[in-house]
């Protein structure tokens, strides 16, 4: 049963559990130093689709229905899908997922839907509203960049600070049988300093997941010393370091243990990124692809999990207001 | 606690209530057959500030703040706040409640938006996930129009099955004490006849709104008989006729018991609205100014709330795609 646990989190006693995942991931990911771990690696970037919104689609469809495969379940077995994206009105979930015809329960939460949407699959099934959900979330490099900033043709110049959006999908089948167990969930509240460069939104977004992580800490009478591993979810070098030095002013120490999924995707020297990786399907793959299959091993015992949001649009942009960031926490255990 | 009930629909044996609930509108729906029942109507279409978008985040803040005072709460005793709303990057939602500082989570459902905010928020409550939480949702004509159709300066010409979107905001307060009870949630599946008029969103949604009542009647084992009244969201002139026709053709006659939110909105004899109102705003402006005092008062011993939403975007209608059709239903009873 969900319990609270303080003011923000979330304690989750039946222990519900990642019992499949997957990830898929584009060409240049599959370059980069996780690219043997993905379940699929698409060298086209419209994947045989006509265009990159229906590539984004696809990519959910395959990292969703890859997941479900690994455990003999078909998509009629599922009570709900949990799925958004960075794409006006969530295109990329509607379009990909339909065809499931499994009840869809759209979320949006900018970078951050990945935490987003577990919580809710674990919610729901630690309360018994469901007994299996699927929760996924997905990025396209071609969508965002023309989506949010300029057409791809135009090649514009990117800041030191900029980050580049993932290629990617992650989904995750929430239920009651093996698998890494979801512990507890902290949401998080919008935080927003005033930053307003749509090219630095790892400073927009550091001061949530620093408020996030001293909410879980303080909730649960536990420190940073107490997981194996802390990720925040795309944060990139400006961000990750803004994030540690937060929580320093606070009290406490992130150390080596702390990692980010922008800086893992990614080989920053040799792959022209910038300051790291981004968007939904960032933190989602570096997830399934790399954490799920740790805690599986038992290399870890437990991960914070923090995907983080920056909840702007370009019309919010335009209008002169600041980007606000957002950022979840999920514990996650290896053990039983 | 949430229990499943059949195939689609989930229970609350708690019964978590409607607490508090308020209503805003602009001036067009003020002058509407519902006008006397908002709690504000803004004759101003920004509400002082510089553009319609701040306006619409202003009219969430409006209703939310409304709500809460009814009952003496403020923003800080909420756990949650579930909103979302037609912008991109649901920035109305963001925007509007950041200064709250409450945790936010974000949804999508297009016009179903407040039926899925207000599921959201029942089985928090229901299973002890949380004890108070807001759920809300807003659309603003000036807003929906540049988005997603034309600059209003050029004044397109209207289709006979055009609606018209709404410029309001509902807000409810869902926790354990006195006021209307939720006590069952059917949450939809996309539904695709493949209708591609942008302008006939009722045919779109229709299919969606005909699907949910179909599964909560035949999870419940109950039919159109079993509820006083029977309202969708905004499938308007066209789209209602046409969910009441594809109901019969299951074996479940609709009557007079059953409305439609956004044939209630407006007077479209003398508003100019074509074939009815719509937006998120819509069905939640028209649940929390009419159907909730009525619940309350005991005009109605219950309510099946079904808001709808085509989960289109300008990109996907562009590259030709289809209007996919969402709907959830709520079983609101006034009984105690």
């Amino acid at each position: 049963m969900p319990e609270r646990c303080g003011r923000y989190t979330v304690t989750l006693s039946n222990r519900p559990s990642i019992i499949s995942y997957a990830a898929v991931a584009g060409k240049k990911e599959g370059q980069g130093p996780l690219g043997r771990c993905f379940d699929a690696v698409f060298e086209d970037a419209r994947l045989g689709c006509k265009t990159w919104e229906q590539a984004e689609s696809a990519l959910q469809r395959e990292a969703m229905t890859r997941a479900l495969d690994k455990v003999g379940l078909s998509p009629s077995q599922l009570q709900y899908l949990f799925s958004g994206d960075l794409l006006n009105q969530n295109i990329a979930s509607t379009f990909g997922l339909r065809q499931m015809q499994v009840p869809l329960i759209g979320q949006f939460g900018a970078c951050s839907t990945m935490g987003q949407t577990m919580a809710m699959a674990a919610i729901f099934v630690d309360s018994g509203a469901a007994d299996l959900c699927g929760a996924l979330t997905s990025s396209h490099f071609c969508t965002a960049e023309r989506q949010f900033r300029y057409p791809l043709e135009y090649g514009g110049q990117r800041a030191p600070t900029s980050q580049w959006t993932a290629t990617a999908s992650g989904a995750v089948v929430v239920g009651r049988g093996q698998g890494v167990s979801i512990r507890a969930v902290c949401i998080g509240r919008v935080q927003d300093l005033g930053v307003t460069d749509m090219n630095n939104m790892g400073a927009a977004m550091a001061p949530a997941a620093a408020d996030t992580l001293a909410h879980f800490f303080s909730d649960t009478g536990t420190g940073p010393e107490d997981y194996d591993c802390i990720a925040t979810g795309d944060l990139g070098e400006v961000g990750s370091a803004l994030n540690r030095d937060l929580l320093s002013r606070k009290g406490y120490t992130l150390d080596d243990r702390y990692v980010d999924c922008g800086l893992l995707l990614f080989d920053r020297q040799t792959q022209d990124v910038h300051a790291g990786g981004s968007g939904c399907g960032c933190s989602a793959s570096v997830l399934c692809a790399y954490f799920l299959p740790r805690l599986e091993r038992g290399e870890l015992k437990n991960l914070l999990f923090v995907p983080t949001g920056a909840l702007m649009s370009p019309t919010s942009s335009q209008q002169g207001e600041s980007i606000p960031g957002i950022a979840h926490a999920l514990l996650l255990s290896a053990e039983k």
